[in-house]
């Protein structure tokens, strides 16, 4: 296994402005997985679904290089549901309902091979369950990204300060940094973040882009002004997927390629907001995939000599 | 004159979560011929003041090159005064008071010296006086720049539309963008707004940076993420200040050149968020300068190869 992914796998209701999805593929692993595999050919996959989840998409991850070993499906059952609608601006939701259904039964125990993966993806979760993936590595993973939310911060946050001492990477939005930190400056919620134990922040800000930071260094990443967004259900997924399954391919931590992370996996959510759930992220090709990373460099180019008196 | 600008010169009261300001000298005209002064020697103001507003604070723009005959200080009368509190994302604000005051007299009557300005910045103002000033010009400009703000789009669009489709470029915020447009994608709000009139249009959007919009190219400036922002009133007004100043430095509307315009006008901004009202802004030397602009390139600089399969 070249990476393991823990998340959810789900359906979804989704709501905007501008159209309804009924029900949808979805969830964090989902988006994960398949966003990754632009990159790997050999990944895990640890989840709980019901028997209602549809056997094709299964068989679609399979093709991918997502082996389903570690994903349970419980007889009888009903997968995770979650519903929400998108307000206007099309950056902020609520929830409308969340029916954890066999997500109450998600007791991860990791095959074998996957215990040896050098990369791990903590997908937004119970941080009870992302340590109990952690715990059952053989040895420590070359590189571990988390993703988590306000939810956790605001039910369980002693556990969730435990689980991101042990990463490396922590991806969550604006508002969670200044609410984990207490700091309203996104410069010093990161320096005490990166205090709590990751080396690697990354806050996701939605069609704002997204910023890096280590140590005092900081990059800034746009989101790709688009024509249409349709939906953006799993694009801060899809950026973790393609963020870590680009990192797992190159093997080069450093800041520099990190940077090339992060360009990587905000061209490919970009392509999730095109379409309802995981359909556009389907159909990407590679050749896709570099003309979109072209319009990233042609964005943010610039060339500017210093202003002189 | 190598620029001459219209907008209000004023006093603020301005509250944030983080401290308060009872009275500090504010107004957009006060901002953009200050910033405007970095690059230039020779610049025209248009607006009224009452007679309480503080000689200091004119001897200092005429220190910097700005002519003060296009101001008129009207005897017994107060200058135009504005309150306001911004929310704790420091991104949003209320207005919690206008007195028009002196601002109800503004009927520009341009001095001769300032007819023939090739550069005119129309800071926001009733687009009815915006017009006044264009009126007046002998020649039309090598280039004008127009800001304005959704309160001009709720209660005088027709008289908002007319000066739109006489200007060069136009600077506004997302939520106005969309708002003039009708269209929620700033892309085909963009392409709506560019068939109004101007060339150029610069989407503001504060902490999270500038969009440039000209035909079908896009160029995306980032906001410096800063240790603290204390007061982000006049950013905007910085930013263009700092925008046409350079440009009417450079003399060179081209596309390349307007980007280095907003990077400019962006680093200059970023200044004025670091103290109230316009103190930080006197402050700034080149060397500050050239110093934030180097941040800028190192904040969005990347260096991909295109991923091959």
């Amino acid at each position: 296994m070249q990476l393991i992914t823990v998340g959810t796998v789900a359906f979804d209701r989704i709501e905007t402005p501008f159209g309804v999805a009924e029900k949808t593929v979805g969830g964090a692993a989902t988006y994960i997985s398949l966003a990754a595999s632009v990159f790997l050919d050999k990944m895990g996959l640890v989840s709980v679904v019901g028997d209602d989840f549809p056997q094709e998409v299964m068989k679609e991850m399979r093709e991918r290089g997502v082996d389903l070993a570690g994903l349970e499906v419980l007889k009888g059952k009903e997968s995770f549901f979650w519903a929400g609608r998108y307000h206007y601006d099309m950056n902020t939701r609520d929830t409308l309902e969340t029916r954890l259904n066999v997500l109450l039964d998600l007791d991860p125990n990791l095959p074998e091979e996957y215990r040896q993966a050098p990369y791990v993806m903590l997908g937004n979760l119970d941080p009870g369950v992302q340590e109990k993936v952690l715990d059952q590595m053989n040895d420590r993973p070359a590189l571990v990204v988390m993703d988590t939310m306000n939810f956790w911060m605001d039910s369980a946050m002693p556990k969730l300060k435990e689980v991101i001492a042990r990463v490396d990477v922590l991806t969550i939005n604006d508002a969670e940094a200044r609410q984990l930190s207490g700091e309203h400056s996104l410069v010093k919620a990161a320096a005490k973040i990166l205090a709590m134990g990751p080396k690697y922040l990354v806050v996701k800000k939605g069609e704002h882009g997204a910023l890096l930071f280590n140590n005092d260094r900081i990059f800034f990443a746009p989101a790709l002004p688009l024509e249409e967004v349709v939906d953006p259900t799993g694009a801060g997924d899809t950026f973790a997927g393609g963020f870590i399954g680009y990192l797992a391919r190159t093997k080069d931590h450093s800041f520099e390629n990190m940077k090339r992370a992060i360009i990587v996996g905000s061209a490919l959510a970009s392509f999730t907001c095109e379409k309802f759930g995981i359909e556009r992220l389907l159909e990407v090709s590679r050749e896709d995939i570099d003309a979109r990373i072209q319009q990233f460099i042609e964005l943010v180019d610039f060339d500017i000599e210093l202003v002189k008196a």
